[in-house]
């Protein structure tokens, strides 16, 4: 398989790692229908987990099947599929280099009272399964902090040095934040620096919105104000914290919503340079045939050459 | 020994797996009365530590010996039988072969003041001891959730490098849950899909109540509702959240009661397409002959064919 | 040597542990005045660290210096001498072979205001000082329970891969514990159960009293009674407890007292199967004639074939 | 390349380090135009945790992409330049031997409720990203404090054995301190001792103020004054902390402020004999034209003799 | 370097000892002018940690130097000097065979709310810096009291498998005890015996005062009394709490105090048995010449015979 110039560059990015972290990126970039382009669309599937199995797979009971997720990846012609143990182990073997999996490695769960999650990965596993990378979530700001970026740090060491990749959700929450300040775009931009800074190949951050939630910068974003009610300004300020756009990041979709929205979305990250999408409920929780629309469609606008 | 079609298929779901794990899987399988039906009964005697001896044992004196419940499992031609380290260790050598055994690695007990769990088993003991299996409890909701997850993560990835299976006794409690939530129905799912998630060869949950007790689930099931005041569509929802099906999942059968309501809810589990029961004070606390009447009865309904 | 038919059949209990392991039971229970007969009179010091040097030692000052103590179990022909590591360290090579040794693994003192204990000695200090066994103390109820329980369950399992023997001292305290509750007949079965479960060889209890301490366990003793009133009926259902009497438990002399007191209390542990006592104080603060001339009264009790 | 005597007696105070560790002080103590002089300037970018992105990088959007900020100190001529994992990893190969490198391995950031920080780095990290020397902070006086000692102290004793320089920033918060206290003369000083008596190469603190905080310390200084007011004075009083001078000490910048008051205080370290300054905010924060302008201007006061 | 009778009979009472631990005792103790009586007088520099360097050091400004530290205790002709790594590493190589050395591997600060201590130093630090002991300090009664008792058995074990000797600072502090407390005399009796049972070569506690603290004790002080009005007598006390004077214990002299209240106290300590004494603040903070003079006089009192 012969790398695109878009696919040699990002690699570039990561002039560290190791030739096998750098087939294992390259591997999730030219897969599917975007591969090459740069831009990669993500199935994930620990909503089973956040928020059990009825809310997750209720809406479309064929996604209680583990095999279902694998095969709506592969369908819709993702870059890979994203899943905690069991889901992995379920069919790692049938779907054995049929398509990049990224091996979840911890997950919280709506009966947990704290805002802490429980490692239930490893990198073993990630490698007995043929996975490309690790995911691992890390909720800066909460009082378990520190505690999920030590294990982050641990678990990235010893993915790298087998040469996988490691991709990184940074969802801030806790005791400094309001619901708003979850979301908000300075915290979104802190949220996606600190993974970059802690070593992510792939950072997962929820869209910003146009709040300045934290009060020591909020004289920053006067002086130096960004666009807060242009999406794309909004986009571009997180991609800038990558690195200046050196690092790979991709938006979630959060809670199930209409097509329209998702495509308008969708149309900003591509215009701000974001490297994609991550698409868990919005995909699965619609009949196979509306889902596959929905991440054509996607699709679709990604594969388009920014103006 | 020439495995069913049915141990055959209930295997190829845990592809993931070694061939040690999945010999050990089929020798719980085509243990007994039910080997070969895809249908388990399994004695746990793990009381001793959860409500002390004379509560356990004072009923029925002869259990208070560790080679009677041995004996008991084996007379009665169950699949396997689960014990603490110490009553394992006083039977392994004379019941060797004889019976798979399954230790149960970590326990808690009515002296403790906080919802959390002791490791007093290991895989290296579940060897030596010639086991099929580990078995761990978790209690999702506890504030301890997270530890115990993360201890049997650890056990469950050597245990399965050893060749071993991985038993889950998935039990609800904590801070957000009131007595009835323990066992509300999608409570009872969440946690059998997680430990699904987690790794889990075989999962044990207690039997589910009509209620609903998440708030956050209540719209879901008002949407996509469960016939909640049919126990076997009930069980049939936890087996769904088992990965659709394709994990074993069986039930306990609670405090000691009447032969005639444990025959009940085991023809519904029979039903709605569960693995079998995991039967304890029921079975240990009857005198000998009463105990075999019963889990005869249990072992009939589980041998006939699903209509 | 030769065994004699009582310590094989003991040893037989012991099935699951290996030869080494064996050997050292034998070494105990073939040792001294008792040797043969399945009853064993051990010496315990650890008083130092429970109370302090002069609670201890200033009734008789001679206990001070540590050679006093292995002199005093090895003349008054006992199974056993257990104390912590630096007493010990000061005896081993003198005493070398001459009686076995358990060494006391974890203390706590009475200057904690917290029911935990510190480990201050390991598997491999027992080992380089030629003990026969370790010795480990959990409070069953303790806020700090399970941390204990964890810590014996990693040291029982290194020394019994060792070929050492585990004496577990079961003192349960703790929230749910009043001063009565400590010592309940309930209760004392209960720690001297987990105590077996948890896979010791030997376990030491607190002689029961006759009250009945857990809400929960009251109308299990109200349906199957135990005479709660008679030692010998107490002492019987604690020694039930450990697995029907496959298990050598014994009793602590506990705070100084009068001779005939203790005689008394000997000869209930005799008649009701108890395989011996441990006796600390007792002994040691007595002037040496004294403490010899009580012990070989203890001695005689327990030769003594039961009715 | 032939080391300065300077260079050689500053290594001779390491007499205890191995031959790797004291090669790379010597590569940081010989880069550079201060390069021989025993004086050092180092770029320090670890502001992104600390602040965030936008407060740290908004104000010159170049230093967004991690190769300014090697590009900077490399032009500047300074000794080293620090940062965390990432921003190491997004250069190493570009300017592997162009410029040593610091590998920061713990950071704090503006999220957190709690005076403690995350490790995000290793040794391991550190060598094969071809780094001189690990960087760490403590946070004497934080109720975390120890646990951050106990980090460093490993993280310490395995990159000396690797060959590599320790680097630590001590900078008090606490519980027992408030604003005034955290810069006060005497905590900088015991600050500074700290790190010394840990074994750190490199000592990093803040500029002292006049003010003395702990209340124990007041007699003494009272007894034996330091001119508190003179900065020299206190400068002299810091270098005098560590060792009487024997080990390096370097003083942060802090906030961003003007090019007079920095050169001032530059002039006051050189004075007093501090071996120099680590230069964050104030230098990629400017447009790189005034940062090259003031970090020349800082470098030139170094350059020049002591009177 | 033939021992002296008195030295070999010390070395008999570590009979458990390794042939490399009683060789770096045998050197503690045959070096310089108290060399071969059984006595040693030790200089300890840990106050920079624990108060800070100017209360430590101006006074005497050229101790800031560290060189100064072993130059005193050769001059001096002590037989060993105690502190922590950083100050070891700065003359280790200089002074390597000297005298001996004892790196103290942990310390708190006068900055910390805890009564907790950091590790600062391994056993593995100690072999490469050529040391012959370990220091460690425990706080008996102290809510960390634990942690420390068991990262002192850990490093203990290490040390003594690795030929060192182990010095333990036993200094009572925590919840239960007053500022009387910590020096009382069944106090300071029962913190020397835990350091024996925990396994110390060298004890180190403070000069018992008259008081008796603990309530549980105070019979047992009256019906078996201790002279607690004659200094003497308390030091007998605490020595018998040694293993009935067979583990080595010295005596702090606590605050700078005038030279004849020290050498008051060091007599007392000598007819007593006691061991001998380490002297920080009352050697260091002196001039030279009078640090000198005043050790020479103690060292002139434990030199001469017992009447």
């Amino acid at each position: 398989m012969q790398l695109t110039p878009k696919v040699k560059e990002i690699l570039s990015w990561y002039e560290s790692d190791n030739p096998g972290t750098k087939a294992n990126l390259a591997r999730i970039l030219m897969e599917g229908k975007l591969g090459g382009t740069g831009r990669v669309v993500i199935l994930p599937v620990d909503q089973g987990f956040e928020h059990g199995p009825a809310r997750s797979f209720a809406p479309n009971p064929a996604a209680y099947d583990p095999r279902y997720l694998f095969e709506l990846a592969l369908e819709a012609g993702l870059n890979a599929y994203a899943a905690p143990l069991g889901m992995i182990e379920a069919g790692a073997a049938t779907y054995a280099g049929a398509i990049p999996t990224i091996l979840k490695v911890n997950s919280s769960n709506s009966l947990s009272t704290t805002k802490d999650q429980g490692v239930t990965g490893s990198v073993s596993d990630a490698l007995r399964l043929g996975c490309s990378a690790i995911g691992f979530t890390i909720y800066p700001s909460s009082e378990y902090q520190f505690e999920m970026i030590e294990e982050l740090r641990e678990m990235a060491e010893e993915a790298k040095a087998a040469g996988l990749a490691v991709v990184v959700w940074s969802y801030p929450r806790g005791p400094m934040l309001d619901k708003t300040g979850e979301t908000a775009l300075d915290i979104c931009a802190y949220a996606a620096h600190m993974a970059a800074l802690i070593g992510a190949h792939i950072i997962k951050v929820k869209p910003p919105t146009s709040a300045i939630s934290l009060e020591a910068a909020k004289s920053t974003y006067q002086k130096y104000p960004v666009e807060v009610n242009d999406p794309v300004a909004r986009f571009r300020h997180v991609v800038q914290a990558c690195f200046g756009g050196r690092r790979l990041v991709v938006f979630s979709g959060g809670e199930a919503k209409g097509m329209d929205d998702i495509l308008a979305e969708v149309r900003s990250i591509h215009a701000a340079g974001g490297n994609g999408s991550i698409m868990g409920r919005n995909a699965f929780q619609r009949p196979k045939a509306d889902a596959l629309k929905l991440l054509n469609g996607i699709i679709d606008i990604y594969k388009a050459p920014v103006d």
